[in-house]
């Protein structure tokens, strides 16, 4: 039995900051890319229609989760792995590039194979497991921050998935716990240029799950854009009150379109690497 | 695809308390068990000498962790399944029964087989999936609350479990996440008596993680049991300082008897149903 | 201008423990010392009845707020000053130590001249203009812990009465802020030990704003002795529900008979110096 | 004595926002006003040198802190009253209004009258009798949240000195305290939009107190104007690493010159009246 010495955290900077490209699609410093989709799948057509309406406003990649990991065990778990034939239908409809929250080991080859990038939710940053088979797949992997984890321990779980030979890690804050109960998790905006300094990883910010307020989704994209983040993961619902889940913190169609016409203006104050042409 | 309607926490009440029974040995209201052990297993030398001497200082469980999630990917992870031997040979020299942690579906079944108890640690109380798996082994399983968990959500997760049809359930509080940094985490004592009204399942408490101090671990016992708590799981170690992992929360043997006295004294005056007849 | 060097903690040990002794009553290490009362004080008639029954059960301080700092300034706020003959008719009707809150210095002199023992609530714990002006009372101070504040900075705004020459400080738990909710604050009951290695000062607990909620007050008050506490601070009430502030959370007379009766049991298993005779 | 019923929140909402001019600078809603100055008063030299740079560069306010409450007795507490004579200097040499922080009623009068703004520190969010005090002399407030202070319970602050007839209340956040060490405080971005829709008042963000890093600064300044903030409140020093307290968080003029220019191009994006001519 080998005994590794207790090591510190592993800096992981570099010179120069890594950028992902994906079909002409970059991740990373000096770009600003918007993930957007409802927060569960739902019917196909409105699957369909909000995915249309979002890469028609400059979203990049279409949110897909087929797995919805819920509090309680009697609550709607989302699609299941039957959904996958939505992933297929996206694809020959649209243009986006999909992504997709992984769970369990259990049909990772199938979502590896079907989604573009692969997303591990904040219940799972601490599933060392999971994160070191999703690193092996090589896929690009979206890391979201547990809402207890410290920007150390959010860090040395992307070691996990970097140790296995895949650095195509974006780390994603989306919210701590805190006392406060005003908003459905604590927006630690910080996080973006405190992990730019400590990373050459892409980070991006979900204004939704950090804010659990639909009133409040714009204010946290913008500042986020402000404060240095690469890119949003939006949850966008064409009737966000009568989606299956989070429906109060999802944003409609038209809401949408305002939050990336300002964002196109914010973005040329701050020299980001950003447009929706049909807005401008 | 059916739509589950949103649902309330399921207060898990009862009647009655559940009391878990295996090899004479009790869990639950009334009764007062102690869980110690290792923080992760080393050599076999260093494990049966701290298993006869625990076993002969009244616990009646053995901390048997052949999997250690650690922070760090460099970090010492533990045994792994090879430790599988240890638990053989802990089975044959003595009367303990075992408990090991689950980290992944990859050995549950050998797990399930060779331990008496299985442990789901606080980084995968929100791993529903392997909740689920756990519970359809049927096997008593301590569920750790995650560090950042409402009581609610740590019920919820039970719920996993016992949605299953395992019924065989031990809460085990282990201390949450707060600003304050003198302890390790902060031991929300009042969780005992608050899970005690809400559930009939049995609780336990970690002194060890939820205080990080050796200093403080006997306090924290001794107000565990006043608040009610149904039992202890302790990190002993022959030599504290010289463990590969957690030594400096970790008692050694005269200080595990020590506190084995005082517990027994206490028990009495609180009516609760622990002895350790060597120590009388 | 004298600039003065950045002086890390001064950590206030010493080779002996502080006991504060007034009136035969004794505050510190080996003793345990029960404070009760209503959370604000109300009709002549209630409060009576209250210290009579509360000094016939064994508690040796009366707890008397003529004062009430409130969240809203639209809620109740307390007696004022003019409460102050309550304390007169106390004292001539009952042989109770008394202790009352200060929120200024307005009526400081008043206060210090009326009452036995000062409070700083945990509002005020940042409030050094006024634990200076109330540790140049010389009166007993029992310093409630900001619901925020480390251990560290509890025991710099301790040095703040220090360190204009009073040292009969009892520090108080009662309970800090976090992200539970189930209780209203988080009874950090390692804070009692913490603080017992650092400094030389009595520590008493707040079992009634700790957990905010009734049914678990006697499960937090034995956690408390159990874990070293000097002493409690009680709220009760002969009619809780009926009273003007925080009525659901403290206990009424006969479950005050019951803890105390509880509480002489569980000394004589820690060795305190605690006994209620009428209830032996 | 007259029994007030328990009220609930008073939504400080109206159908307009709060405008409070003083010499034809404005703060509140559609304006961004910044004041700036060294954590605490220092020598005359460089309280001039520091003013008068930051008045050349757009601040508004300077801010002059006579008094420094510390967690520490032995640590630097700041100038005391007799640094008023500062005040009158720096009404005389620039045109800059002048904010400074009151500790307690002792020098109340005097600050009122040499003193444009006054600032309650977030220790003392929860002195109510400071907060009235203060209200009575109808000067503008700044109100700092104190850092583990609900909205509600800032906003109820606030209703403190408006209860008392003085609705010049300028609220700040200015970080939270949470788990989380890599920043000192946790900005709590959220709160400005969330204060946005519960009051009329003027918002403004403390960027230093919050990261309590000099290289986070920046960022968090650019944050709080995106998500809505009317103004900030930086410190400033001309030699950071020299100054008597706080100095890693305080930018120093360059630093402050390159914010002011940034701030001024994001001001036009958002359509904040902000503008610096020197900069432009």
């Amino acid at each position: 039995m080998k005994r590794l010495s207790e090591t510190k955290v592993q800096k992981i900077n570099s010179t120069h900051n890594t950028i992902i490209e994906l079909n002409d699609v970059h991740f990373g410093e000096g770009y600003f890319t918007v993930f957007a989709g409802p927060c569960a799948l739902e019917s196909e057509e409105i699957v369909l229609k909000t995915a249309r309406a979002v890469e028609h406003l400059g979203a990049k990649v279409f949110r897909c989760s087929l797995f919805k990991p819920r509090t309680s065990p009697y609550t709607y778990q989302g699609y299941g792995i039957d959904g996958v034939n939505l992933l297929q239908m996206l694809h020959s409809e649209t243009n986006l590039l999909l992504e997709t929250e992984v769970l369990s080991t259990d049909h990772l080859e199938t979502l590896a194979y079907e989604a573009d990038i692969l997303r591990i939710g904040s219940r799972n940053m601490d599933n060392y497991e999971l994160l070191k088979a999703v690193g092996k797949t090589n896929k690009p992997v979206i890391l979201k921050r547990n809402m207890s984890a410290t920007l150390e321990e959010f860090l040395l779980a992307a070691e996990y998935i970097l140790s296995v030979g895949n650095d195509k890690v974006i780390l994603c804050e989306r919210g701590i716990r805190t006392f406060e109960n005003y908003t459905r998790n604590t927006l630690d905006i910080l996080a973006v240029p405190a992990l730019k300094e400590l990373t050459h990883l892409p980070v991006i910010v979900d204004p939704s799950h950090s804010t659990g307020k639909r009133s409040l989704v714009a204010s946290a994209s913008k500042a986020a854009m402000a404060a240095g983040a690469d890119g949003l993961l939006i949850e966008v619902h064409p009737e966000p009150l009568r989606s299956y889940s989070d429906g109060q913190q999802s944003i409609d169609i038209q809401e949408f379109e305002k939050l990336m016409k300002d964002l196109t203006v914010l973005a040329k104050a701050l020299d980001k690497n950003f447009s929706v042409p049909v807005l401008s």
